[in-house]
């Protein structure tokens, strides 16, 4: 089976890449050839079948289809600009969210072949803030650029699955943590931030109180979630291709605990708290808990232990992480 | 002050124009200047002020600039592919609903006035059936293309309105009747005709049974619902710009009885019940019941009852459908 990954340079799709060259299958059937897809040409990956590169525009329909060539079964369409850029920049959010995916619309609908498209949606397409515990049929009310765009692109592949022109699994990831890199300038940086930059023995702030709760999840137990968005048998899912998957509402209280139980207290001790009402503003209109009752049902695997996530993260990131940044 | 109406030819355009012309005035300040546009160029009117009328494509970001002239303070974006069209033409529905509304906030963005925009959405953009009562807050699940195009206008309209480009209330309208003109193959087609056709005396048939519910509008009403929407406070509807307006829910029973107290037994008679599955199959998944509990409190008026809106029909619509008709 022909495989694409369009933001394939990205984080999540460097993950997702490499779980598909050490498994050579999807779903226990071989894969024939994997497409990775980005706007900045995608990291050589060793792997047991054909890679092709391709570095392009999401928004440029020809690019696009280039990157979706006969025969593909399934697309991971996780190219996005995320939350601050697309509030920061709004037509580029517009260019890269709204008009890529329609591009990736017309893309498998030319193909006339209904691939799967597995879709990264967010739960920056719902509020309700830190109170609210959001059933599965939560209407989504977005607070900012990001959350409207993912929003009309689950409407535009669920409309597109109906008619029959593809086959799409909108998956609202929740915020993903632990994300290598440096602290940026996104509200939800803290929520990494908080776990990675004690390890590399550098101190760092918290915006938010201790109480403060997030929905998050892993890069391991999102790159699972894909897989079984990739495979599964989306009959059930009727007209509805929305998944909230069963992520984790986490306080930062418990997410320092488990940073504590790995690296000790001079781990945790790193972690000051300096109150942004900046970020509170923006982060505290986030849900932060979800029922998550549908994907459960679904077969979409329990988020792991806040303890597990943050030895994932020293076992495959930390290092990587440390030489990148020059530590 | 300057106000344009966008679909300014078609039904609810023109009725909408002619308040506006009989008026002279929008929430009690005079009109300077109306602006019609439409695919084709809208009908002459007699009006107090100077009207532009003008022929053109709402997805051509030019064409819809023109018709949005600097110093608009009110747009009424009424410029659609309705339902059956848009699912038989997927890519005009897409050109005209989707890019059609990215035209008319890019061009009111423009502006940087930040004009108030009247947008009609749909009941198409829910699902639910004939038992559900819709809350205020239900998810748009849509089953059609025309609804999914439509809950994305909402989605832009809204947050646009939440980055100050515009000001945006998003009026999901019901099933509007009386519709003039003829039968058509919308299958929505009979809620309009089992009145209009026995007053012109025609035969008509009827494809649902007497207990089939609709939530329905008359034109009156959604006139009176766009002005309302043009010069209301929008400050109470926070970052939630889409509005239930208060239909009523009626059985074709009762809208048969309305029928036959207005034009009597024999006008009743001339409606047959010939069941239509197809037509059954489409329409059975529209929601018939809506709170619109918010509506009320915003200050939009009840629906008035089905035997004003019959004789309303019969004042104001009927003889110009009997000669369009050439009956």
């Amino acid at each position: 089976m022909r495989v694409t990954i369009l933001g394939g340079n990205g984080f999540l799709g460097r993950k997702l890449a490499a779980r598909l060259a050490r498994d050579g299958a999807l779903g226990g059937r071989p894969i024939a050839e994997l497409t990775l897809f980005d706007l900045t040409e995608p990291a050589r990956l060793e792997a047991p079948f054909p890679v092709r590169r391709i570095a392009g525009d999401v928004a440029d329909q020809a690019a696009v289809g280039g990157a979706i060539p006969p025969g593909t079964e399934v697309v991971f369409h996780l190219a996005a600009v995320v939350s601050a850029q697309a509030e920061a920049d709004y037509d580029l959010g517009l260019r890269v969210n709204l008009h890529g995916t329609l591009a990736v619309l017309q893309a498998c609908r030319a193909l006339g072949t209904k691939p799967r498209v597995v879709f990264t949606s967010s739960v920056a397409s719902f509020s309700g803030g830190q109170e609210a515990v959001l059933p599965d049929d939560a209407r989504q009310l977005p607070t900012n650029s990001y959350g409207a765009q993912k929003a009309i692109g689950e409407l535009l592949l669920q409309d597109a699955s109906r008619r029959g022109f593809l086959d799409a699994v909108n998956l609202r990831l929740p915020t993903v943590m632990v994300r290598p890199g440096r602290p940026n300038r996104a509200a939800s940086s803290f929520v990494s931030a908080i776990i990675r930059e004690p390890l590399l023995g550098l101190a760092t702030d918290c915006p938010v109180p201790e109480s403060f709760a997030v929905w998050i999840c892993s890069p391991r137990s999102a790159v699972g979630w894909f897989l079984h968005a990739a495979t599964m048998d989306t009959a059930p899912l009727g007209l509805d291709r929305g998944i909230n998957p069963p992520g984790r509402s986490a306080t930062v209280a418990k997410i320092l605990e488990a940073l504590e139980r790995v690296a000790g207290p001079e781990a945790r001790a790193r972690v000051r708290f300096v109150p942004d009402p900046e970020v509170q503003a923006i982060v505290e209109g986030w849900p932060a808990a979800f029922e998550a009752e549908r994907a459960r049902l679904l077969g979409f695997a329990e988020q792991e232990s806040l303890e597990e996530l943050v030895r994932a993260f020293v076992a495959e990131d930390l290092e990587a992480t440390r030489r990148d940044r020059g530590l």
